[in-house]
């Protein structure tokens, strides 16, 4: 159910980029109960003057490589699994690929079961029930 | 009122890519109760290694055509609806493209009225109240 | 806190592109309690085959500059607030850039604060409370 969309900086290899989503989706089924193999995401890579992220907000210092993470999923995780995904993603990204954990900002969309469809114009949350 | 966001593999035709916003679109106003007129999309084409669309979720099986619509509008529709719309999007895709049911991933964000502004700095949905 | 998504067509300056951002986010900073330096901004430029915006829904006359600035940003703005926001961004694009107003389309997203973590895997905005 996650769409994560990966906004980031142009310029890493294809095999960071890959391991990035790896760690993304990873710690989204490890830490917030997401299903195996549910699994969608896009990435976006841009040029500086089309990606800007503050680069001190609330103290934390920033540096070029800096990037945002946008998932929608479902409504119902308590703000301590949040808390416990964020914890978990940066400290992934920092052991995989060396990414400072102030260069990763992250926000969640929710909506309800209802809202997706994994092919064949199903519902397919909402038939489980 | 909608907004879309297609995100699909790179390669298909200009002709295919608009006839899959025209079928976005009549289907958003045919089943969906979205206005004559009222049509807003985004349309990125991906490399492979930036676009993940689950293979197999849920027992899908999905092709390299797979892709992701992710539609905002305003609350409210039923889950009866947002069914129907699901059907009716698949169905017209594969009748009008070919395109597998299986390969439409579909997800819907939902907003208050008020959180739209189509010009002239307006609400224009609450003044209509 | 905000995020900001701008979708436009390509082909404008970079200067344009430059001024377009600071305007929304000095805008959010004025008017709608956006806190200093709180800024973050995908800009994606289009080919007209790739970004719709219905040319005359609701009687708003758009040319080929129109483009679309979706925001997702904490919850729980008056819908006077929205509407004074709206009003301000699309006076401050006509006043710097010379944008029509007719050409501004806004759309809003609402989250929990719990929803964003500024780095280092903290959700700063609850630690706040």
């Amino acid at each position: 159910m996650p769409l994560t969309r990966i906004d980031m900086p142009r310029g890493k290899s294809a095999e960071y980029r890959a391991t990035l989503r790896d760690v993304v989706y990873q710690t989204l089924n490890e830490v917030a109960g997401v299903p195996d193999d549910d699994r969608h995401e896009v990435l976006t890579e841009h040029d500086p003057e089309s990606l800007h992220i503050a680069p001190s907000f609330l103290g934390v210092k920033r540096s070029a490589d800096a990037l945002l993470i946008q998932i929608t999923f479902n409504a119902g995780r308590t703000v301590e699994q949040k808390q416990a995904f964020y914890a978990a993603l940066v400290t992934g990204l920092e052991q995989r690929l060396g990414l400072d954990p102030a260069d990763v900002t992250i926000n969640l969309l929710e909506v309800a079961p209802e809202n997706w469809s994994f092919g064949h114009g199903r519902a397919q949350y909402i038939e489980r029930d």
